[in-house]
């Protein structure tokens, strides 16, 4: 450590106040293979951020897109919110006697994931209802919060919060260092994300867009509250990711990162504006670290 | 000019790098009237800032929400959104020649304000889909844009973008220097302020949270667009800005500055927070210089 310490010394004395730019330029995506793929991000950050280049675009216009699940979070073997889900049946079954007759919660209290899925789009989506709204929307944040703290996954025994993937950290990390505000741009429901976002990538919640359940402000006895009505309001996936972002970041990206399916039309959208832009697909090759999969899915389907 | 330099070098070399500091710390708001209203901001901003006092905020958290009509530009006498439908009315007239026989396009081409208003809630929502819908985003923004740059307010003859609060730019200023991120949370649709916000405001476009109509993807053989399709599809006004909050900032504001009744939900749910909050109300009294009104008046009522 003190050698360390010295060499640093010496580097900072002989080389001053570039010592900092040198070691970000040294390599900035440390734990990415070298190749194809990162040579084509770093020429984008470098052409796009060369003031006296002809790819040069402003820091205003400086958006990057990500996808969440399966792009900077494992979706594997299921999406979080419904491990998050499955957890409250559990929790909450008390409450509600009748879920240990009714799919899809009887199969989830009986860890029978085929009843589960069995129940079809409109099971889940009841699950996602039941365990997602009826409450404030503070009570919900509370719920959350408590679950990220303690709830773990089966397969790593990591926490859910530890189940990101260190390249894609750096290349938050990688864009923000040259002014990119980096945006989530979620299938998953946005209110969800929110107690995450800062401490797992650094994102504040304002640059999250997600699903959305339907919130209800009401003043009640004890003050002004937003109530999280049963009822799913939008599905920010496919073209809905293009139509949030013409909304609420109301810039086309000029990058734009996914897994599947569902962020073809952001990638393309962001394909189609002028100048340079990047479109990143990531695809799970690495069954042996984390999962292979692609067209055969049934989260994270990527086959267009 | 040669004296001012002099002098300034001088306490410069005195003070050094204070300078820039006591200079802002001189006055900050130096178009607002020394009084309870000016003193209750800067105490605000001091409070929340300092990092040695019971009310410090950390920036993550510096949130401060304005409303725009009759908040931060004028609203009298019309929104500017109902005058630019009106421009478009009349610039667009030769291709809906049925514009001629019903109202309340009848009433515009005629100048007959009274005509417009009786068609009623309904005759002016048909009025802002007809002109704010049925285009690509793209081309909608090129509208606005052409009439940013030309349209002028019927009373002063100035250009819209000028008919912006000089008090209230000192302010999203002031905020700002001390690393709160402005937000505009307006009634007004979001795809029509999009255009003006970076210019007028120094708010960037992902800042801004209005009303919405439907916007839909489709990828076309000219490749992907977003459509405006012709249906209104969220009020963000009263309760609504609330829960727009919730989804897109995703933190409680500590700050809130309004108008009129539309703006109460928000202030509410702002002052509901722990800690130091700053609630404002802009009220209109100077009928000289701007306009008087408030409880009587068609827009920007304010009453309760």
């Amino acid at each position: 450590m003190k050698n360390l310490a010295f060499l640093l010394l010496t580097i900072i004395l002989l080389q001053g106040c570039d010592l900092v730019e040198k070691k970000v330029d040294a390599d900035p995506l440390p734990s990415w293979n070298d190749g194809p793929s990162k040579q084509a991000i770093v020429e984008f950050v470098t052409l796009t951020t060369n003031p006296d280049g002809k790819y040069f675009v402003p820091e205003e216009e400086r958006i990057a897109v990500f996808d969440n699940d399966g792009t900077l979070w494992s979706e594997k073997p299921m999406y979080f919110p419904f491990e998050f889900a499955f957890d409250m049946v559990r929790l909450h079954v008390s409450e509600h006697p009748e879920w240990n007759e009714e799919q899809p919660f009887k199969g989830i209290l009986e860890r029978d994931n085929q009843a589960v899925f069995s129940s079809g789009e409109e099971g889940i989506l009841d699950l996602l209802v039941e365990t997602h709204t009826g409450m404030t929307n503070a009570a919900f944040k509370q719920m959350v919060d408590n679950w990220i703290d303690t709830a773990r996954h089966d397969v790593t025994g990591w926490l859910y919060k530890d189940m990101v993937y260190k390249p894609m950290l750096e290349l938050l990390d990688y864009f923000r260092t040259h002014q990119f505000r980096t945006f989530i741009v979620t299938g998953g429901p946005v209110t969800f994300l929110q107690p995450w976002s800062d401490e797992v990538y650094g994102i504040p919640t304002e640059q999250l867009i997600g699903s959305r359940f339907k919130l209800v402000y009401e003043y009640t006895d004890e003050g002004p509250v937003v109530f999280r009505a049963p009822a799913f309001e939008f599905l920010n996936d496919e073209g809905g990711k293009v139509e949030s972002i013409s909304y609420q970041i109301g810039k086309r990206p000029v990058a734009a990162f996914g897994n599947s399916d569902g962020d073809l039309a952001m990638l393309q959208y962001t394909s189609a504006g002028e100048g340079k832009r990047l479109m990143v697909y990531i695809h799970h090759t690495d069954g042996e670290r984390e999962y292979a999969y692609d067209r055969e899915s049934p989260v994270g389907r990527l086959d267009k």
